[in-house]
């Protein structure tokens, strides 16, 4: 096992963790939410902008990156953090999920994904090894090891025992093709593997166990979060707490409701990543309370002078914009809507993962 | 005549002169160049960010703010500057370009325009004392006088001395209405009058003339760039150079492109606004000098890591954004492109007119 890069401070009444993670773009501090910069940046934000939501981690698409500008141009470019000019940290997932959400034909076989880019009609494969080599081309200070998905339709939940085998042996695959890759870098970046399992808690708990059997600096549970309801991944994630080591940082993939996000840290999960708040504000819907969302559409805001929360530390929130001017820039069609409601609710999570902290 | 607002530095060479303009807002620079915030914002820009160009005053379209969120609601929330959070000067147009341009189904009499708006079918009325009503309600420092714009269709060219005799009654009562409804404010916007002619010399001496008699603040030059030549538009900008008297503004409706905005300068023009600059950055396009331009959409970026002018003081430029990136926002469909573009444009003519101060 590699040496452990996430400290834990302390655990608090609820079963929430604080701690570090150490990353070879600086240490930092969990619990975090990770926006998403799907092809390197987020919608209608500066890097500078999303940092100053409080956002320490960005995570970036393997699947769109290498699509497109593909992963050799970013390295020829100084890297994704040169690319994008986030100065943060970086994690890339490992294009898994997107193969298997995305494109729609694909074949899997034991050597890996081979799928049909949906854009260009192109012939694409991926293995762990071609997963292991775009990501360090990327230049991500975090990245994850390639896993077959386990959605939950009937045909996936038939496949569930043998993905869940074929994710520990892709695993295995990702770490032997990482450390033939990093075995001149004096500083690598940390490796996670991926629990998955779907539903079955036997299944989860053995998956969880083998990924905690090896060689990586984190554990993902990925699997979740894809449609079934609230109160089953609440379960899982309950079922989970008390199976994980505490050396190593826990990642649940996919997962950005405040209500999910609060009862994932209780669970003792310490990161987080989720398109919705971004999209989410782009289509006009703003956090007040973890249950209580505006929709600044609405007709009833068009002369109302009050910022989204009176609250609310967040750029948008303290400049004072209303929400009778956002209401108008919806309205208007202005990208502008988007990125101050992005900073808006990116500042929500952030908010409530360092309560924790 | 009102007290001259405008006071005359120095008159170059070329015949450009710098100057100042005391508004309500404060004092600002001349020549300058004006953004166009049509619904109250530019669009992808928070005003902080416009600002930072070197913008001084903002233009809004007041048929677009009188259609939504209308001038009562933005009188209700404290006026231009509290809705959008634009702390310099501001300007707004007097609705009659819009209705020209916009509205199919318009019917001019004497007492002023009805038309149909193209959204919601309502009949809609304009006259020079509702352009004035409206204007005073929003707020803005500087407001323009009701005109009846001749556009270069052959209808129009046969109306064109019909429309700048209404253009000088309509100018009357803009002014008679704008004495009424501010004789008891301290510190009343400035009214500019607007000279119309099309492209018949002789019209537009008279026009001049006549707007020069009355008792406005500011001459606006109307009807050009509408779809004449670039040569007519400049010939007649030099025709007109001589005839300005010194002691007020000028200014050149609807310019942008850097070589008419220089052309224009040297002309004895004082300010200008011109959507151009930031709708051609939110489709690719930037200046790099007067007359070359990169899109930024093009393949040849891909892999270019230089800013969009490495000379440029703008930042987008100086923060280090590469064409590249660049490239990727815009495949990607991501309004920062369009925002980052925008930045980059606007600081372009803002420099150009910083030269000749």
């Amino acid at each position: 096992m590699p040496k452990s890069h996430f400290q834990q401070i302390k655990v608090g009444a609820k079963g929430a963790r604080s701690g570090s993670l150490k990353t070879r773009r600086g240490v930092v501090d969990t619990p975090f939410f990770m926006p998403v910069a799907t092809r390197g940046a987020v919608k209608g934000l500066e890097p500078s902008q999303v940092a100053a939501t409080g956002a320490q981690v960005l995570l970036a698409n393997t699947y769109h990156l290498h699509l497109s500008p593909g992963e050799k141009v970013i390295k020829k470019l100084g890297g994704l953090h040169q690319f994008t000019g986030w100065r943060g940290a970086m994690l890339t997932d490992s294009g898994g999920f997107q193969v298997f959400s995305l494109s729609k034909v694909r074949e899997i076989t034991e050597d890996g994904v081979t799928f049909k880019d949906p854009k260009s009609g192109d012939t694409i494969f991926i293995s762990p090894e071609r997963s292991m080599q775009i990501q360090l081309e990327l230049g991500a200070d975090i990245i994850m090891a390639f896993d077959d998905l386990t959605g939950l339709d009937a045909t996936a939940r038939v496949r569930t025992e043998e993905a869940v085998k074929r994710t520990h042996r892709w695993l295995v695959r990702s770490i032997t093709e990482f450390k033939k890759l990093t075995k001149n870098n004096a500083s690598p970046p940390l490796l996670f593997g991926i629990v998955q399992g779907g539903l079955d808690k036997k299944l989860r708990a053995k998956s969880l166990e083998f990924v905690q059997s090896q060689a990586v600096d984190g554990v993902a549970i990925g699997g979740l979060s894809v449609g079934e309801s609230r109160s089953e991944m609440h379960s899982m994630l309950k079922f989970l707490a008390p199976l994980y080591d505490s050396s190593r940082a826990r990642y649940l993939m996919g997962v950005g409701d405040p209500i999910d996000v609060r009862y994932a840290i209780e669970s003792g999960i310490d990161m987080m990543d989720c398109v919705m708040p971004t999209r989410n504000a782009r289509h006009g819907s703003v956090w007040v309370t973890d249950t209580k969302r505006l929709n600044l559409n609405n007709a009833k805001f068009a002369s109302d002078p009050k910022p989204i929360d009176k609250n609310c530390d967040c750029h948008t929130c303290v400049t004072g914009y209303s929400r009778a001017y956002m209401r108008q820039l919806y309205r208007s069609e202005n990208p502008l809507a988007g990125s101050l409601a992005s900073i808006h609710n990116l500042r929500y999570l952030a908010r409530t993962t360092e309560e924790y902290r």
